[in-house]
C-alpha cells in the first residue's frame, strides 16, 4: 500500500476506522440472519442543492477511490473493536478478511450534478457495500461543498487567478482536501504546503502584518523581504498607511515589484487608488492582490476594479455558506437471496417527512438542446434509451475491487470547466435561483 | 514520538506541513535581515463572536499541544521544500534543526471566551513562533466552532444525552476532531469509530433504513437485529409505517426493547404517539431516540416531548451555521534586538477596515459580581491588579518547549460545564443576542 495515495499528507494504516458503528452492527446482524451476501446496490445522491444554488460540483472522487482501496481492518483496529465488545468473533473474523471486491460507478470528478443525480453507485454484497457508507459520504459531502463554492468564485473571477488560503479556518486535514477541491473548482494555487506536497498544487505566499511589525520600520521590512525573495515578491501594503506603503514598496523594490497585497479596508476604492499610484510610479506591471474575507459576491463586485488576483480563505473552505452537501447513501436494490444470479429487486424507504427515495439501479444522462446546451438531467431505472446509451454520465470507477479510473487532478479541473460550459448561461448567475437543469425521470 | 498523540487516528510524520508558505518565506527574510531571533509575542484572539452567539468555547487546546510537540521538518518535508525552490539553503538548514523551545500560555480547554479574550499566547523568537500560526489557528478555529454549537445543543437538551453522528457530513478527519469537540461541549457519545479509537469517546450505533430494506420484511430485519445484538438494541421504526413498526418491534424484542429511533417526519407528534403506544404495549422503559437534521432549536422544541436521546449530525459538525471561528494570530509585542534581555515593545497594525488589534502582551480575568456570577471579561496589558493575580484565565501550556498541561478529555468537558455555569443566566438563551459578558480593557 502506498500511503501517499490516501488523500492525506500523512501515513494512514487504514481508512476503515472512518466508519459509523452501526455499519458494523448491521453487518453482524446480517451475517447472522443470512442476508449479508445478498447482492446490493447503494446509490449516492442528494434530494436538493443548497438553497439558491444552480448546480453542484462532484469532487472527492479520487479520494474515495484511495479510501476504498485502503479500507482494511488491521490487527490494531480489530483489537480496538474486540476490546470495546461491540462485535462477536464471527464478525471480527469476517472483517479481518475484508476488502471491497465489488463495482463502483460514478460521475467523474469535476462533473456537475443536480437533485436526484445518481452521483455514485456501489454494487456488491450488502456486507461489503454497507461498510463504505460513512467514508464515501464524508469525502463527497465535504469536497463537493468546497468545489461548488470554488466554482462560483471562479465564475466571478473570470480570467483572474484565485489563491486558496483558508487552511487556518478549517481542520488542518480538511484544509488539504479543501485545497484539492478548490483546484478542481477552478482555483489556481494554494498557500497550504500540505496541499502542495500531497497534490502538487502550486503553492504561493508572501508575508503577514507580523513581518512588518517585527521590523523597526515598514521600509526595513520591505527591504528584508525584497533582499530575501527578490523584487518579484508580493509586499503587504496595509499595515499602516497604504499610500505611503506603496511609495516605499516601489522605492525599495523598484518598478519591477511583483505585486502588492491589500488585506483590509474598502478594496474597491483602494485597488483603484493603488493602481493609479503604481502607474504614476512607473510600476505598471506590478500586480494588485486582494484578500480579506472574500466570497463570490465580493469577487464579483471587484470585477471592474484593477485587481489582478484574489486570495480567498474562510468562505472557500466553509463552502460559502454551505459547508456540506446533503448527499446520502441509500440501498436502492438488492437480491432476494445470496445466489449469485438472484435478480435485483428495487427497494426504497416510504415517503415521510421528505426523505423518500426512488428505488432501483439508475442510469443518467444530460439531454441537450439543438445548440448542444444541456436542458435536463435525465434519470431512469429501466433500459437506457438508445439516444443516451453512449452518453451516460456515470463511468466505471472500480471493477471487481480494482480501481480503474485514476486520473491526474488536472483532468478533473478541466472536466469541470467543460461541464460548466455546457450548462445554460443562467448557471453563471450568482443570484439565488433554482437548479439550472430540471431532473426528469425517464 | 508517539504518533497516537497527534490528534489523528493515523500515523503522521510531522505537523509541520500544516503551514502556509508565507510563514517560511517570512522566516527566510527575517533570517536575512537579522530580525529572526527577536523575542516575540503572538496572541490568538477573535474580534467578534459569530453573530448572535452569547459566548465562545475554547476547544482543540490538547490537539494544539500535540501539534506543536510534533512540529518538525523531517527529510521528506525538507526535500519537498528544496525541490519547490521556495527557500534558500540557510533557511532549510535552520528548519532542519527546528523545534519550538518557547512558552505557550492559554485558556484551558473547555473555558468560555469573548471578543478580545487572549485565548492563547505564544512567546519565543519570531522565527520559532511565526511558524505555528496556521496549525494553531486551524485547530482552534475548527474545534472551537464545533464545541460552541455542541454547548448550545447541550443546554437545549438538558439532562438528555446527545449522540454525535455527523461524520458523514464533514471531512473524515475533521469528523474525529468534531467528535472530540462535541464531547468537550457536552455530548455523551459518538457514532464515529475513529473518535472512539483515538479519544476513547463512548461509541454507539444501531441500524439504517438499508438494513430493513435488505430483509424480506421489517419483522425479519428486527428479528435479525435483536438476535444479533440483543433486545437492548435500538430499532429504527420509520422505514415504512411507524405505528406498525413499533408494534412489530415490541412483538419481536419484547417489552424489554432498549430503544426505538425515529429519523423523519414530525418528531414532536411522533414522539408523543410512539411513547403512548410503547406504554400501552408495556414497553415503558423502551427509550425514544430522535435524529433528523436536529439543531439546538429543534432540540429545544422537543423539550416537552417524551424523547430520551438526540442524535445530531450535520448541524453539529458544521457549527450550527458557524463552521469556523474568526480567531487570528497576531504579533502583539517584540524586542528591538535579538539580545536575550531586550525589552518587549507593543506593536499593532493600524486600524483600517475593522482589523485593528491591541498591542502588548495581555493578561485576562473574569470579574465576578457579589453572587459569584461573571460580569465582565477583563483584559489588560500592564501589571495584573492584585484582585486578579490569583485568578488569571490563561494557564501555562508549554514551558521552554515542553508541554506542561496534558489532561484527560473529561477534564475539559467538566471545565466547560463549570465555566458555563459561572456565566449569567442569559448565556443559556438560544435566541440571538450580544456576548453575555462585556470585554473591558483594564
Amino acid at each position: 500500500m502506498n500511503t501517499a495515495d490516501l488523500g492525506l499528507p500523512v501515513d494512514v494504516p487504514s481508512t476503515a476506522l472512518f466508519t459509523d458503528q452501526y455499519e458494523l452492527t448491521m453487518l453482524q446482524a446480517a451475517l447472522r440472519s443470512g442476508t449479508a451476501e445478498r447482492r446490493s446496490v447503494f446509490e449516492v445522491f442528494t434530494r436538493r442543492l443548497p438553497e439558491g444554488r444552480r448546480y453542484g460540483v462532484v469532487a472527492g472522487t479520487g479520494r474515495v477511490l484511495d479510501a476504498v482501496e485502503n479500507f482494511r481492518f488491521d490487527e490494531t483496529i480489530l483489537g480496538f473493536l474486540r476490546e470495546r465488545g461491540i462485535l462477536d468473533d464471527r464478525t471480527l473474523d469476517w472483517l479481518a478478511g475484508y476488502r471491497f471486491r465489488g463495482d463502483i460507478w460514478g460521475y467523474p470528478e469535476g462533473e456537475v450534478y443536480f437533485p436526484g443525480s445518481p452521483i455514485m453507485r456501489v454494487e456488491g454484497t450488502f456486507a461489503e457495500a454497507v461498510l463504505l457508507e460513512t467514508v464515501i459520504l464524508s469525502i463527497l459531502n465535504h469536497d463537493s461543498a468546497v468545489a461548488a463554492a470554488a466554482s462560483r468564485m471562479a465564475v466571478a473571477a473570470g480570467d483572474r487567478p484565485l489563491i486558496e488560503m483558508g487552511a487556518r479556518r478549517t481542520h488542518e486535514l480538511a484544509a488539504v482536501a479543501a485545497s484539492r477541491s478548490a483546484y478542481v473548482g477552478g482555483f489556481h494555487s494554494t498557500s497550504d504546503l500540505a496541499a502542495g506536497f500531497r497534490y502538487n498544487i502550486p503553492t504561493v505566499g508572501t508575508s503577514a502584518h507580523s513581518f512588518t511589525l517585527l521590523h523597526d520600520s515598514e521600509r526595513d521590512a520591505f527591504r528584508a523581504q525584497v533582499d530575501a525573495l527578490g523584487s518579484g515578491t508580493t509586499l503587504l501594503v496595509d499595515t499602516f498607511d497604504v499610500t505611503e506603503a506603496v511609495r516605499t514598496a516601489v522605492e525599495v523594490a523598484g518598478p519591477g515589484l511583483g505585486a502588492v497585497r491589500i488585506d483590509s479596508g474598502d478594496l474597491l476604492l483602494l485597488a483603484h487608488r493603488v493602481r493609479q499610484q503604481l502607474d504614476e510610479l512607473g510600476a505598471r506591471d506590478t500586480r494588485i492582490v486582494v484578500t480579506s474575507d472574500l466570497d463570490e459576491y465580493a469577487i464579483a463586485s471587484l470585477a471592474a476594479a484593477p485587481v489582478d488576483a484574489y486570495g480567498v480563505g474562510t468562505q472557500l473552505v466553509t463552502g460559502s455558506g454551505h459547508p456540506t452537501c446533503s448527499m446520502v447513501y441509500k440501498l436502492v436494490a438488492r437480491a432476494d437471496s445470496d445466489a449469485a444470479n438472484a435478480p435485483l429487486r428495487p427497494v426504497a424507504k416510504k415517503s415521510m417527512g421528505g426523505k423518500a427515495s426512488l428505488g432501483g439501479r439508475k442510469w443518467s444522462a444530460r439531454r441537450l438542446d439543438e445548440h448542444g446546451v444541456a436542458e435536463a438531467e435525465v434519470v431512469g431505472t429501466g433500459p437506457v434509451p438508445a439516444e443516451f446509451a453512449e452518453r451516460q454520465l456515470a463511468v466505471p470507477l472500480v471493477r471487481g475491487g480494482e480501481v480503474v479510473a485514476r486520473e491526474p487532478l488536472d483532468a478533473a479541473r478541466e472536466r469541470h470547466i467543460a461541464a460548466r460550459a455546457g450548462l445554460p448561461m443562467s448557471a453563471m448567475q450568482l443570484s439565488r435561483g433554482e437548479a439550472v437543469l430540471p431532473t426528469e425521470q425517464a
